[in-house]
């Protein structure tokens, strides 16, 4: 037994049943995680029932299947199965709660951001600024580099309408306090929209404990499920207080010519187009993820996250980015005379799958601390530490 | 060489590379189309080696054919392939280009739209009526069931800012004039949404002749490709006139602290999160399509469609219920005795697949004609003529 909680055994049994393991050393986990076979196999069969019988027949005939991922992810963020909305990707889950609260907002209403907030989001606010004349606010960071509650909770004034979150940001090993800005949120009556998209898979989430009002993620990171797959937590609280931005006939009966009524729960934030196989995969993920539990996956991420920091960090030259007093498995790193997509393409030659993280994608807190591209490797429970030892001799040796 | 132009050794050679005919008579393929082997085989490829080597580094290695559907979605609509938007479903195709429209309108605006339109849309009408005070305008339909043209172009006024019509009903077998309906859209200079949903795949489709702004369209049907993908034609005339109503870092660039630059052509109306599987699997169903001539589609599946309305009339108290001069493969009818949902079980017993259509999918045409849910048979080509003597024979002998 590691001092993580798992076996060699159970590493390796989990190895087994994850195909990828024998041909790559995949530390892209925050880009997709590598699905399991059992993922796959559910994702194939599905497609193969689909042609050999039809699409709608196939979705039928797994009635049950196609439903399993809202008990399985709303066992895992400790919810109620009916406010779990399945929808395409993060990207629509999140878009689905931010649009549904702009649509309440006022010219000079406010929205309070962090410094590591991902690009996309930020995209956004800056869009409504231009549309609605929303104005922007951003907590700063505290000298280990996550959010400053206390410097946030000042921030808050009689026109802030949302917090909105990014949990874990795409680079920077950082964890935000989602709980404590939650704690400001609850406070002062501020709906709070967390971007779980990094955290989902790697860590536990208690939706309770975090006081969120939305919650979104995707299914191909940490979660290691399909591509194509994400949803949205929305809470009764926000069910109340906000309509879905967009509406189509599975998230409202039009049951008489001139009118329409919401379907009941989080159902409203989800449309009619399903991708079927993903979502049955992605029960499949999160199922996995429960079985093995996931407090001990947070464990074993982290732990092998803090040696392969603590190794780059030994090797001369090499400069670890990571930031904030919590961390996660992401490892953002730069080279002594290599360029990060450089390292990501000599490795790639080895068969070592990493990510270059740019400033596009957090631009506030990139450009703050004047960074170049970065190197990011993410590590996952079922990455072990023969990968450990053959990625730290290969950057090593990278550029010699 | 049957009268449409297919040989027998054709349909059969199709056949053959559709594995679902060999197990069901499949009249489904306005739900969803049979894929083909090509379909199938590109995504369960697609997905294996994203298991085998990483969803990332999977799309990299696939570069090429994950951006092949843009070419051939470019040849069969006779426009730009970055004119082509990539998304998730056709609900999103659709609210992409509505939404960036309405971004636009003030309270007293109108929208024209016509009697069968879809209930998503007309939904998502009635839902900008009471959140931005929109005017929705209906064009009747001539005594034939299809659009008036010279009535809705009497409709127009000073105030029409959205032309937005559905191309092929979810049922009742019409299809709409969409040119002439382009051209009252050119002649006043109006927007024109076109909802392609129903006819991509089975007709030949020219974005020039129609003379559309936006065509939004789905995989999942008669063009035989997977569930979860779909694609927006946004004219270069669109894109100067209206901005995207999401934004993430692949539609723009984050580029500075405090603003953006929106990607060039169609990308814009994209997001970040594809399922690649599908992008490619839908590369595959068009290309087959074009292979095939979409021409040579569309006179078939006319005329499969045409015979199986003139076989059921002649069935006692049988009726079919479609409309319009122009009709396309989708057959909607009753049984003398059963019900819809009757019907499309005892078939389902009998491993033949149809759906059904109730007034709640195009409200306003089912209200006004007075219809109870319909059984809708929707043909293909690959389907052959022992199928439509099978389908005859069994419907003619439920509820004896």
């Amino acid at each position: 037994m590691t001092p993580d909680g798992f076996s060699d055994a159970e590493v390796t049994a989990l190895r087994e049943v994850t195909p990828g393991t024998a041909n790559v050393l995949h530390f892209n986990n925050a880009g997709a995680g590598l699905m399991s076979q059992g993922v796959l196999d559910a994702l194939t069969a599905h497609l193969e029932l689909e042609a050999q019988i039809g699409g709608y027949e196939a979705a039928a005939a797994r009635a049950t299947e196609r439903n399993l991922a809202y008990d399985a992810i709303a066992t895992y963020l400790n919810c109620r199965a009916d406010e779990i909305a399945l929808v395409e990707n993060a990207t629509v889950a999140w878009n689905q709660a931010f649009f549904a609260v702009l649509e309440t907002l006022q010219p000079g209403d406010r929205i309070l951001t962090v410094e590591a907030e991902y690009a996309s989001n930020y995209l956004t606010y800056l869009m409504a600024r231009e549309t609605r004349g929303i104005v922007i606010d951003v907590a700063p960071v505290t000298e280990a580099g996550e959010t400053d509650v206390a410097a946030m909770a000042n921030l808050v004034g009689p026109r802030t309408r949302l917090i909105a979150a990014t949990h874990i940001p795409t680079n920077g090993g950082l964890v935000n306090p989602a709980e404590a800005i939650g704690r400001i949120a609850r406070q002062a009556d501020i709906t709070y929209l967390l971007d779980a998209c990094q955290s989902v898979g790697q860590r536990a989430l208690d939706v309770e404990k975090i006081g969120c009002d939305f919650l979104s993620a995707t299914g191909r990171k940490y979660l290691r499920g399909p591509r194509g797959t994400g949803f949205l937590y929305a809470s009764q609280r926000a069910l109340e207080r906000y309509k879905p931005p967009t509406i189509d006939l599975h998230a409202a009966a039009w049951d008489r010519v001139d009118g329409y009524s919401w379907a009941k729960g989080a159902a409203r934030f989800e449309n009619w187009e399903y991708y079927e196989a993903g979502r049955i995969g992605l029960a499949v993920a999160v199922d996995e993820m429960l079985a093995i539990g996931v407090e001990r996956i947070e464990t074993r991420t982290t732990a092998l996250a803090a040696e392969l920091r603590d190794r780059l960090t030994a090797l001369p030259g090499f400069a670890v980015h990571d930031l904030g007093p919590t961390r996660c498995g992401i490892v953002t790193f730069t080279h002594p005379r290599l360029e990060a997509v450089q390292v990501q393409a000599a490795l790639s030659a080895q068969q070592i799958n990493v990510s270059t993280s740019s400033a596009a994608s957090t631009r506030l807190d990139m450009q703050k601390r004047g960074l170049p591209t970065l190197v990011r490797a993410s590590v996952h429970y079922y990455n072990d530490q023969q990968e450990l030892d053959r990625f730290i001799a290969a950057v090593d040796h990278l550029g010699r």
